[in-house]
């Protein structure tokens, strides 16, 4: 059955599967300690445009955020994210485990506020008691969020400028990083992320590699002993290479954007037949994410047709329900889409 | 550079690649719910005899440790294990950052006494302050050991019945499972593995698999929420068909058995060279890694030919070090190491 | 200067005091396992009417909440509270500390409210990606809850059921229990308690003790070890005796419940004068902490002549405030309060 | 019966009970932030001659342990201490249980060596997989320690040294440090403690408090936010001027000091009595725990007649027992024990 549910149904842009086969019987020191990672770090840091950056490669989301989270709180501290930030709802409290608190404030269509950031800030150091409570320690934010939206440049900066003047470092996830890049709504520059933020992630899984994430500290800003850090947690590869041949690949000649601007494109086109067809925009994101309201009745019936999800009750009888396009979505499932809604 | 460092230097079975690219475009859904991963598990539980088990997938071995580890004590439990085994000592910590300690009894060319275990425990419950203490509640071998060296099923059973007698459970560590299996010395057989303890895991990372590590645990015997666990840990992956595609054609036609023994052949031959040549062996395995004594010298001079890992002093002027052969490699590199030894 | 700032602010009941005089240099084991603390679980487990059950004594509130909680959950679940639950807001973060995530729900004045928390566990269960979620592992209440409110015996019931209906245990945070206990308001007995959780505790450190907390775990029902989990949460005293000794001597002759009730007849003095000199309830308490709105500079100017907490801002220039009575507040002191509201 | 089983049998010093029933009505802050706790803490500056020292209260050993470790250790690093060494024995496990990992190297009588600590450091960091391991971030002495063994200033010195060329802080855990300060055998004076660690503290439990351990962090050295982190470890007493009078009553004349002097005298009398009697000195502790060999009938028609510790096998049918004197031990009860034994 054709399905919408997410951008990790496929496998991988097939040159990833090419570069594996090709190299696949050389013999490569384990942990990321051979060439292939060597050379995709150099072609992130450039494609990021920062030289001295340190880049770490992890296998998965939630992983990634649970260990860099943990890697740059002290004991006492939280990390304060937006009410429905992935960290604190669909991680199975990985965070927690930790020893962390997620610290919520409201979103707004999964965005953060700078101004509500520093008013939560601010309030929390203006409350006598608050050496008997969880510390702020760093801020996190998605790009694109949950719900498929995305900061402009100025609002990073606004929220980075509120971290600043606290000293917490701000965290990017960014599991689908290429979709929020380059999708046409956005003003930020893969180059202006590394002033923008402490840490960042390219995600890999969500956007054309069969798993990896790359972990990003700008100004050569890991905390000390961070391989330690991931090996701890679990996250790290023995056969390292794979990770660094995913990116090397996808950073060659633009994959990765490339993969990843496929992917709005045909969101686009998706949206377009939604609107044709009569269906309210849930939330008007401008990636490869979109959110619709319908009837129960409607939206169960279209599951026999189609895969997608149902995302959250709207109003007596209604919800919004999420369709999803990958770097991996073929125009004509686009179409048959338009035949089936 | 020849490289005899380790059994994960190389890729994976080409069958397994094949496979990938097949079903490369392939939509499934995520975290382990598709059609692969449950014809894998089905095909595990036909290979280990033991038609109820619950079989779960991991991506590394570190990570599959303490996950099932922490997933199996309470808070004030610890795990037993040998001086030398791989949780007390490579792998960062990883035990202890869930909480527990690693209780250590001495090992014996890398092998628990099941005699000295009863001798831990029962001193253990002798001592009238034991309730300050860590409470054993698992007891953790690997076999192969982290020495290559096995259990012969008197053995494993012995371990056993101290760990039943105590009421707690036994955890095999099959990183290598299959080099074990497979050796010419080894008495145990797959479908003897699930009366043997109450969990153990098959490793793919080292024996021909990209990566995975398959979990059983006979009689339905998985922890309540087990999935939940393994995404807490950051250990669940998103394209879980990754997973079940390569244990699938792993244990398709005896693959895994059949690359295991491949490696144990050519561990064997190059054994042959090495005695021939004169090296000292250092610790008698029956497996894939060999070890051998030679003076500090030699092994420098070794080192520019060929890639070996030193394993530790044994005396003046004398170290170990530590030769292995993997699934992958080819007779020619065996009959190269002659040449250089 | 007059306090009303919280009811730690003094030292014991005398009789405690006199009792670890006259037994100061008696010898005794130390870690609880002395006849003053078997005297005084004996004499909890008479004033609750619950003859079976376990009974441990623990130092204080935060401590007592943390071990609690951890020593019932498994590593993937969490415990559901109130928003304003003291687990959630005011320790620090030491429930995650131990790994567990605290799940919120909105509060009444405090409370939690049956259904509510029914309808939470059941969209929870009824979420499709709730395996992705942190699993709701325990129910957190206070009695009195942190705004002095109470609930009704039918209230505890109602939660009570809806715990059971999904196999949850039901906690009830009882730092300030003597003061619900003996309010007016109150139709909750002592012997209900053991019938409506599984298990709560009677605090000592706000009626009457030096510092204590004793967890009572009806029906036998202490989790497996539980001393070497409160040894192991350095909740464990090694001179137990102190608090044997000071639990002991409240429940002889009903002193807790006299203690906690002339702290109820305080406030109820104090609340009359609050309300003739015409100031405006914010939170109806029945017990010893209340609560009152005013202006900024009225309670700036307060605070010049007596101690009292501010509490939340409640609109533009008016915050509520709370002034607490306790066991040990002489009758002249409200009456000097009068002179200076 | 007569007791030599430990020093925290008895209560407290009279001076401070005294102390508790003057006070017992006053109204101070909570949590350690009542001029009580202001005194006593530059008392024990004074009397260690360290002004600029940060000092806090926590309630006993364990708890101090774990919560001084986990302040100080990055999440990938562990703590140092010898094989005996109480947080790696008898605390079940409290230090993994914050997620830290206890390193050991071999004891002398309890005692750790420098050289040894040196080798052990030089070869971990040697060791080329050592980022796979767990860092040492901290090193654990006890002074005295569990066998009532001290450390000479120079052998103190040349542990610190080896801790400052690794840049790693060195933990003095001094539950009984009075004792050790005071036995004739030692030349550490407490102002010269400051100087040979980063952090120690001054042991109340065992030396003439109800409970209690003050912690001393010299030169401004406490972390961040120890506030937080003891309210996070449930390790913040409400009524936190308990701590702050015992203090300071043992901080007043030289109590503290005169207290400890007293139980060393005891044990040397003690001593004198067994050796008379001709029995076997097993560790030859200078302050106030003795260790003897006897066999184990004799220890078993003993423990009919006082009570004492039986420490450890020694040889077929020896075995080793302590006693213990306190500050509270009058010299009849030494005296009565001659006739016994």
């Amino acid at each position: 059955m054709l399905s919408f549910e997410s951008d990790y149904t496929e496998g991988a842009r097939p040159e990833i599967l090419r570069r594996l086969a090709e190299t696949n019987l050389e013999q490569t020191p384990g942990y990321g300690l051979d060439p292939y990672c060597e050379s995709a770090k150099e072609k992130i840091r450039e494609a990021f445009g920062t030289p001295d950056a340190d880049v770490f490669f992890l296998v998965g989301g939630t992983q990634t955020n649970s260990t860099v989270i943990a890697s740059m709180l002290r004991d006492y501290e939280g990390v304060v994210a937006v009410r429905t930030g992935h960290i604190g709802v669909h991680e199975s409290g990985a965070v927690e485990y930790t020893g962390h608190k997620v610290l919520t404030i409201p979103d707004h269509e999964g965005k953060m506020d700078a101004e509500e950031l520093d008013e939560y800030l601010t309030a929390f150091y203006a409350d006598g008691t608050y050496e008997h409570m969880v510390i702020p320690g760093m801020v996190y934010i998605s790009f694109p969020t949950e719900y498929g939206t995305i900061y402009s440049k100025a609002e990073l900066e606004a929220i980075h400028s509120v971290c600043h003047k606290r000293s917490i470092p701000l965290f990017i996830d960014g599991a689908r990083l290429g979709y929020g890049l380059t999708c046409e709504a956005n003003d930020v520059r893969p180059e202006d992320l590394p002033g923008l933020c402490e840490v960042f992630y390219v995600g890999g899984t969500k956007v054309g590699a069969l798993f990896g994430e790359a972990v990003v500290f700008p100004r050569r800003g890991a905390p000390a002993h961070f391989f330690t850090t991931i090996k701890q947690h679990g996250a790290l590869m023995a056969k390292g290479r794979m990770l660094g041949l995913q990116f090397d690949t996808l950073f060659t000649g633009g994959l990765y954007f490339k993969a990843a601007r496929h992917a709005n494109e045909m969101a686009s086109l998706m949206n377009r037949i939604f609107i044709e067809k009569g269906y309210e925009v849930f939330i008007d994101s401008p990636t490869n994410q979109r959110f619709y309201v319908m009837s129960r009745e409607r939206a169960e019936e279209l599951h026999g047709k189609v895969r997608f999800e149902d995302w959250c009750p709207v109003s007596e009888g209604k919800i919004a329900v999420r369709f999803v396009t990958s770097w991996a979505t073929p125009e004509e499932n686009v179409l048959a889409l338009k035949e089936i809604i």
